[in-house]
């Protein structure tokens, strides 16, 4: 499986993935600014593997630092933070991320500082594992809704890509092919950034799972000749009550599939859920340039000094949803919010998954 | 206002709109085959467009027959027919306008085959004027359902480049601009072929009427947000009880508009609607190469060898369309049958529209 990012020898390695399928390439950041460079310009994107860069950002920022006491320390990371979190608004994990490096700082302030820019690193990293191990967790508890001979329609790229490894709504198919279900993936393609195109059907296709790919506006006319399954998608950001923000067109899927009686999952890692808001209306939906719209691959398609609207995200209302896939099992959206964490972090969770299957 | 088609001097005259925006070229036709090459890759197209283009070949392709009888005259307009007829499949306005000419020879067989050859250059040219007045028809019973203040949104392009001029779904547009009303559009780009991105933001900005551009995936979105009041596109064939086939993606629109209570309207100039077939299912559905989906502007945007499903059109239900929007005024669905023709052609239709707005 590609290596999406990494810590290598003090920098963070990342996969150029705005320049694929065309070229596989590589960007080296030696410092946070190349780093946050690199969310805001899609090098990385996918809302856990920001969440991995936003942690490996900070702390690639913390070690250039000179300072003598916490204090100093962690106001030099002010500055980090902000670019950092200022990259890209509507994934969450990017908040996540850098959160659980200011309570790991906090509740370590007692330690050295080159213990504490060790420390950062090291959690990182830790990012990165659990995440993979997250996502196989998803897929595990994802691949009971796979049926053998099913066709699954996903859109824009929660594949391994997306994350650490593995992806969210990719690990469901993936355990469902380890597991010798014969299933099939429709990819859309996922304009304007053809995340789908040029990730997706890529990843798949490595990964020698069937794949064909379509453009957004197809999936209704597969829909009606009885194509298409179920559909699992990932996420940027859930709300409490189930209300589900993901890449531009998520929406739209969602109702198709309503309308055709087709179920509609969500993979999210407990990282991409905010309880702090109560519904999908809070989250901040990212506005980006035109000029995504109004080129692909430096060519102009559209007239020049053409109005575009470049929504970023949607939020799909959480009736939609057939069920939400986390790490800790498939839930019901309105049962989401009884998974909230304490302040301790995830270990806290008190809810028990019920069983395998409420969902249809 | 541009003009698509044109009779100049014994030759066919189209504007190549498969270069728009970037270039405004023509391509002059000198025989039957370039025009159906023409159809066929797109340098023409539209259903009405189409359809003229298509009557514009037959005569085009008649002026060299050398004959000195009826029969050997029409035995050698033979594969003048079916090559033009073999272009493409969705459309009925292709078959529709060889028809009206083929019908017109058997009406005229005992005259000369010069005079003939002329009575298809005028029947073709008659074809294109009426077009345009047929459109500025449907303009006049369209704008009723736009209020001063609305935003339409629109898919693909029905508009004056996919006719002899005017448009069909932007007619009511035009009108609804010509009678005061302050209105916005809101073009799909529509892929894979991205007319509305380069044709239909194009001609409206050229006629000063604000158009936004969006993916075709934005459009739920904006529809939750209240930014969109109806929809209006054409079709390239409806059946008689009222399903319409039409561009990739109107099914997904229409589904949208339900879902959010927006009026769906479909702009149908008699031409377009085939009687003959009792519902969508019957109509064949072009397939068309998947180089489409994978390049834009020559620059690949997907893996080498990804399996691709490109379908050309879809079929929408007519349960989800409000009106149906002709030059002989707009109809529910389900009384469209009542305006069947006779084979004598459109004058006999009986039918009264009994008032102006009976939809919402």
């Amino acid at each position: 499986m590609v290596k999406t990012i990494e810590w290598v020898n003090g920098k963070v390695r990342m996969l150029d993935q705005s320049r694929l399928p065309v070229s596989v390439s590589y960007v080296t950041c030696k410092d946070y600014i190349k780093v946050a460079e690199g969310i805001k310009k899609l090098w990385i994107r996918g809302a856990p593997a920001i969440g991995i860069a936003a942690a490996m950002g900070v702390a690639l920022g913390a070690q250039k630092i000179k300072a003598n006491n916490f204090e100093r320390f962690y106001k030099a990371l002010q500055p980090v933070f902000s670019a950092i979190l200022s990259t890209r608004p509507t994934a969450v994990n990017i908040e996540w991320a850098v959160n659980r490096l200011k309570n790991l700082l906090m509740s370590n302030r007692n330690l050295s500082i080159p213990k504490l820019k060790s420390l950062l690193i090291e959690e990182a990293n830790k990012i990165l594992v659990e995440d993979i191990e997250i996502n196989k967790a998803i897929g595990r508890w994802g691949a009971q809704f796979i049926k053998d001979g099913d066709t699954v329609i996903t859109h824009c790229n929660a594949g391994s890509l997306a994350t650490g490894g593995y992806g969210t709504a990719t690990a469901p198919m993936r355990v469902a092919v380890e597991q010798g279900k014969k299933i099939k993936v429709i990819a859309d393609e996922t304009r304007p950034v053809l995340q789908g195109a040029r990730l997706t059907a890529w990843e798949l296709m490595k990964d020698g799972i069937p794949v064909t790919l379509i453009t957004d506006n197809s999936a209704a006319a597969l829909m009606k000749r009885g194509e298409i399954n179920l559909a699992i998608v990932g996420t940027d950001r859930t709300a409490r009550n189930g209300d589900v923000a993901n890449k531009i067109g998520t929406y739209s899927l969602a109702i198709l599939c309503k309308e055709h009686g087709i179920p509609f999952y969500v993979a999210a890692p407990l990282s991409s859920i905010d309880f702090s808001i109560p519904s999908g209306e809070f989250i901040p939906i990212e506005e980006r340039n035109g000029k995504e719209v109004t080129h692909i691959s430096g060519c102009r398609i559209a007239p020049h000094g053409v109005k575009v609207r470049n929504l970023a995200f949607d939020v799909t209302p959480a009736k939609y949803v057939t069920a939400i896939i986390t790490e800790k099992g498939a839930f019901s959206p309105k049962d989401l919010h009884k998974l909230q964490r304490s302040n301790t972090g995830l270990n806290s969770i008190r809810i028990k998954q019920k069983g395998p299957c409420r969902w249809k």
